[in-house]
């Protein structure tokens, strides 16, 4: 998605231990219009009008998200890290490895709102190692729902989530893969 | 704003300690039509067309914030709640206390990206003891930022929050105030 690729090129910065740093337009500072116009470009990859429901993971994946499921028409679960108060039983879980935090976490959703009859789109900011990612397909499994697709803003090429998840069979797709990012600058795969 | 308010006497459901579980429509599933409507609806609460962000906290407040947002035509920021590895120095801090989670939190915003010169609309989903709200003004008066308006979804009126951020002379609007919430069902504020 070039509009995406401009952004990142023009305001992206590289951090020292391959970080990205897109804070500026997409996980702390957000660009809402940003967050719509990718919305509407998954729309070209994926079946839309099938899914029943839009699934993420907090915290930054929810701003686009929240964009992706108004769009649709849809509603949309994010999946929470942490014991909260207010999710009782009958919760679908799935451990995975923070490498943010440098921790083991727990995503959850409650078994209430995701159904074996969902037909669910995952929606994410980022793919590096893809925990995230295949901890919400493992609650979709677990759930007996089905996906329709994944759907990833920006993609770090040279991190191995995204093809571990294509060589899974899962339907991805990135809007932006980066294949390098040093202190030369930013590289798209395809040479773009 | 009787939609909401509706929503919350059909599927809210109350748990012991007061907890109100509104996770249906609001802060695990959410219904994202119903989030584009509070943002209608705080239109008519707040000049919106002065802002020139709005601001909300890491996880719940992120769905509610982002229709806001997106509806005015400004960007968002969430405050991230956890040290992460990529917000780096100039750091807008305010330590709140987490009744959810029943621990000391800190909120979080880049200097980069809060301005002096900005006008903020706060936005969450829920406001009990106000800690994250009190929080995220302290944030913007730690910024140098004007405050334009506070708006909320649900209030707990009869937890302390509310109370003490109106006393402190912060424009606030919430959407449904909760007067009274046990086993004999939810009773808004005015007698709704």
């Amino acid at each position: 998605m070039d509009l995406l690729k401009e952004r990142i090129r023009s305001e992206g910065r590289v951090l020292p231990g391959n970080i990205i740093k897109v804070d500026g337009f997409l996980n702390h500072r957000v660009d809402t219009k940003l967050m719509a116009a990718m919305a509407e470009e998954f729309e070209k990859h994926f079946d839309v009008s099938r899914a029943t429901v839009v699934l993420t993971a907090e915290a930054s994946g929810i701003a686009l998200a929240t964009m992706c499921a108004y769009r649709y028409g849809l509603p949309l679960i994010y999946a929470k890290k942490a014991k909260s108060d207010n999710i009782e039983g009958g919760i679908i879980k799935s451990d995975i490895y923070s490498y943010t935090y440098k921790k083991k976490v727990t995503l959850m959703v409650s078994a209430e709102w995701l159904k074996p009859t969902d037909k669910v789109l995952i929606i994410d900011d980022f793919l590096a190692n893809g925990e995230a990612l295949r901890g919400l397909c493992e609650i979709v499994n677990s759930a007996g729902a089905e996906l329709i697709g994944m759907g990833v803003a920006v993609e770090k090429g040279f991190q191995p989530g995204g093809r571990k998840l294509r060589d899974a069979g899962i339907p991805l797709c990135s809007l932006a893969i980066i294949e390098r990012a040093d202190e030369n600058g930013i590289v798209f795969r395809d040479g773009q």
